[in-house]
């Protein structure tokens, strides 16, 4: 069971021949989710080896250029490739005037576009099937943005396969098992849950902050996030022009991530004026070691891990 | 003074991780024409040294995506690097409201854009100076398309540095021998002009003729080009494949080359169908030898050369 964020873009506004803008591709479970979707996204895909048409859910944080200008070429690929399933767009309320104004002059797609608008007051999750739930999170930007906090559910409990044989156990017991029962047998013996099961895998998480200015505020909603992704436009020399573009700094990106108790910080989305990016990874880890600044293709997998049993 | 044609992109419709979506870069004498601006033409620009300020003309082909879903990025870029001097965009009348229409989301930007749309009927330069005219050639896509010719214009004879000392020549003198006049000293001795002056540079020229069916006719505007560059989407056993798309093959692209006496022929907008397109450079060459499949980076210059004096 697959958990990995591959960077397809890591640039700022301003894209170098090395940093495409911005876009990630998380997957999970053998499903891909694209978070965000700067110029030239489609042919990162192909660069880093994945078919554009498998990617069925797009979330976009905000109407600025570098972060959704690879719609239009991704979106008429998928149509020329024979796209017949819909695709779901999320993102802010103009995303769907602007994509159809888009399709008005270059003709619409041959499969549905269904879009979806995070409530900008309240937090309620825009995606959610059994598996996984994505939430949005207000950010403060020049426009509209939102970042998205993707996290797997709770899972059940895990059979001991050796013990189905072993006890005999129906359909029924199974059932009963997993959901944390013990189980007593024919002769009246009760065998304790632990010795039938093994704890549930842990629920993985993964949070996309892009772009705003530093919102400390928002570190309760990203509590024990396992990978955090925060931009980090500026190094603290430039606090002042990051307020004044709410931008944030790296230090800021830090500041978030030991608040929330994150996992691993990524950051990127850098300034375009700093040749070297460690220094503004050097900022960061003075106050959150785990932190790591983002290149195109890089890959970070959360591995399975179980409840540790005491 | 160069004349030099840089292949910024050279794919079809959907672009690999190797080839990205049609732009041709033209250097004449230190000034930039992009031809087409397909998605990524400003990470193209970069990653081949170009600085996409330098450019003061676009020229749209047509309103398909994969000849213009990078003009959105890269002006963008251009004003967020400081650019103030208008930008110059010619093709079909429905490029502007389109742009105008995409800068209503996505704001406006800190310079001029002139948009010059080429007449349908007639074949009247679209830019002129002292130098250089570009006419556009109308082609037969499935929406409004226009091919470009960049046709230098007819250049004055040069002077041998060492007859205006030899004979005390003044400004006056010069101006009428540069015009084709021989000279007469002051003893009453007639120079020939020949003695005095070195032939003219040869005009150079480039078209740019994509996409299209096959259009035999404009053979006779495109007489004599040094550099021809015509779309060969399909091979030849795809000719019916063309037709019904509106696009050509390459011993269609290298009929036309032929019939119009052109010096060099380069082919390019290969369909992704085709793993290898040296099949279709093969075809080409049965008819015209010299052709040329591009690729991405490709860079092909005319040399300035003078009449040979018989």
């Amino acid at each position: 069971m697959s958990f990995e964020l591959t960077i397809l873009g890591s640039s700022s506004a301003l894209p170098t021949s090395k940093r495409f803008p911005t876009a990630h591709l998380l997957k999970v479970d053998e499903r891909f989710f694209l978070i965000d979707c700067g110029e030239g996204t489609q042919v990162q895909l192909r660069k880093f080896g994945f078919n554009p048409c498998r990617i069925h859910h797009i979330f976009i944080s905000h109407l600025h250029g570098d972060h959704v200008f690879g719609l239009f070429g991704l979106l008429s690929s998928m149509g020329m490739l024979g796209r017949k399933v819909a695709l779901n767009l999320y993102g802010p309320d103009t995303l769907e005037p602007m994509m159809k104004q888009h399709f008005g002059f270059f003709g619409s797609l041959p499969f549905e576009i269904r879009y979806h608008v995070p409530s900008p007051d309240v937090d309620l999750p825009v995606f959610e099937d059994e598996k996984l739930q994505v939430s949005p999170i207000r950010l403060k930007h020049r426009t509209t943005t939102f970042g998205y906090l993707f996290q797997e559910k709770k899972r059940a409990l895990n059979m001991r396969k050796e013990s189905i044989e072993k006890y005999g156990l129906g359909i029924a017991d199974v059932v009963r098992i997993k959901q944390g029962s013990d189980h007593v047998t024919k002769t009246g013996e009760i065998i304790s849950n632990q010795r039938l099961t093994l704890p549930p895998f842990l629920e993985r998480s993964y949070a996309y902050i892009s772009d705003t200015v530093f919102l400390p505020s928002i570190s309760e909603k990203l509590k024990g996030v396992d990978l955090l992704f925060h931009e980090a436009t500026f190094a603290n020399k430039d606090e002042k022009l990051a307020l004044a573009t709410l931008h944030s700094t790296a230090l800021q990106a830090a500041t978030l991530a030991k608040a929330a108790g994150a996992g691993k910080l990524l950051i990127g989305h850098f300034s375009s004026r700093y040749k070297d990016y460690k220094l503004l990874v050097e900022e960061a880890r003075t106050v959150f070691r785990d932190t790591y600044g983002v290149e195109d293709g890089d890959r970070y997998s959360l591995e399975q891990r179980r409840e540790t049993t005491e």
